[in-house]
């Protein structure tokens, strides 16, 4: 009788912005395998599980892909409950695709459980909407992050270009490419930026300003990770502001 | 003394799917001003709370957004604790950018809890990535809807077109209208659609098909919300397994 392999979405980083669905599985489950970026507090909660941390991060040693997919497997075919724990959102550049299809092609279940992703919860400290009533309908997620030793393309650029508000994963040891790639299909060098480090975690960090000052904002933060959103809608908040108090 | 404002995400229908921290607040608030699509389970957890349906749904009569912006700024300047509960995340889509700006310019204090949008809990009903290493690394949330009475520039579509992968909220009354836009921005009317409508409510329904079918599939559906998600990334998850049982 085989187990079920949970990909869950661990949220941005504060615990409590878990869902409560996860919490459960994570009090139930036997086995965790877990990212690097998910918190302590967070895997507190997995009070009878036997913790393996799986985590990827960017120039570091990390553990194969494949080695995961056959861990899930082979733990969940041992009919053990497993939550393979995720930062953010498993499906918004969590790499789940790779280990739902492991999992259906070995005939285990697999069940993906959603989470608050980082790009939501930067907006949310910044108290600014992604979209705003007349100013944008559109909101795009990218990452201009690549597996190492592939060709980079750059189509995320365009369709980060195209959107009213933009916001990057993984994006700022590419900032000067950022950049670059957006002003040269016609973005304004002066659209305002913000970039948040460890979204809701205690050591939070926020910068602002315009899109060219990109890379020196970048090299304000720590090596924690960050996000970078795009738009006149994080100015816009503010601007309705200053008009109201204005009126 | 003035009370907070909290502008809560509800997530996406499931009682569960909302985070730890909407929970406690929803326990602890005076007040609760919430949309017509938090479900009652949800509600439920507000237990000592007054609760304001304000929802507005299309087509039919609607709370005023001035009124509410304003009975947010009286109720907290009494001292009350005052939740502002959205459905999703209430800064993709959820008009949070108004009520924050409100809440400024007078004097209250305001704080932006993030939730589970209904397009990631969309993928994860799928069990599909909306991103997939090496097919999508973009993935644009749109919305075709506009404000009664207001003319429309598609460049919504614009957006829509240059990601990979595009999650269009309130979009299935404009199925048409959507394909059209698309088509003529040169997506091919072949790419993999799918159309769910109350994700993760018991009454989901969810129906796929390609793009060009869009309006049928629509039309198979409720009057509950949908959500349309476009994008190779959902059927590379099958064609995934496909080639991993043939290996």
């Amino acid at each position: 009788m085989s187990g079920t392999v949970y990909l869950v979405g661990a949220g941005p980083g504060a615990a409590d912005l878990l869902t409560l669905r996860a919490a459960r599985l994570l009090a139930q489950a036997d086995v965790v395998l877990h990212d690097a970026l998910v918190s302590a507090d967070v895997l507190a909660l997995a009070t009878k599980a036997k913790l393996y941390n799986v985590g990827k991060r960017a120039n570091r040693p990390s553990v194969d892909q494949r080695f995961i997919c056959r861990l899930l497997v082979r733990l969940a075919s041992r009919g053990l409950t497993v939550v393979r724990l995720k930062g953010g959102d498993p499906n918004l550049f969590g790499r789940a695709g790779e280990e739902i299809a492991a999992c259906r092609s070995a005939g285990v279940a697999v069940v993906t459980v959603p989470g608050v992703s980082a790009g939501l919860a930067a907006a949310a400290a910044l108290n600014a909407s992604l979209t705003q009533r007349d100013v944008s309908r559109s909101v795009t997620f990218v990452t201009p992050a690549v597996a190492r030793g592939r060709s980079d393309d750059e189509h995320w650029a365009d369709a980060a270009a195209a959107a009213e508000t933009a916001v990057v994963y993984m994006g700022a040891m590419h900032a000067q490419r950022i950049v670059d790639a957006l002003v040269e299909r016609g973005v304004p060098p002066s659209r305002p930026v913000a970039l948040l480090e460890s979204v809701s975690a205690t050591d939070q960090r926020v910068v602002r300003g315009v899109l060219r000052e990109t890379p020196q904002l970048a090299s304000q933060l720590g090596d924690g990770p960050a996000i970078i959103i795009i738009g006149e809608a994080i100015a816009e908040a503010r601007a309705q502001v200053a008009a109201a108090d204005a009126a």
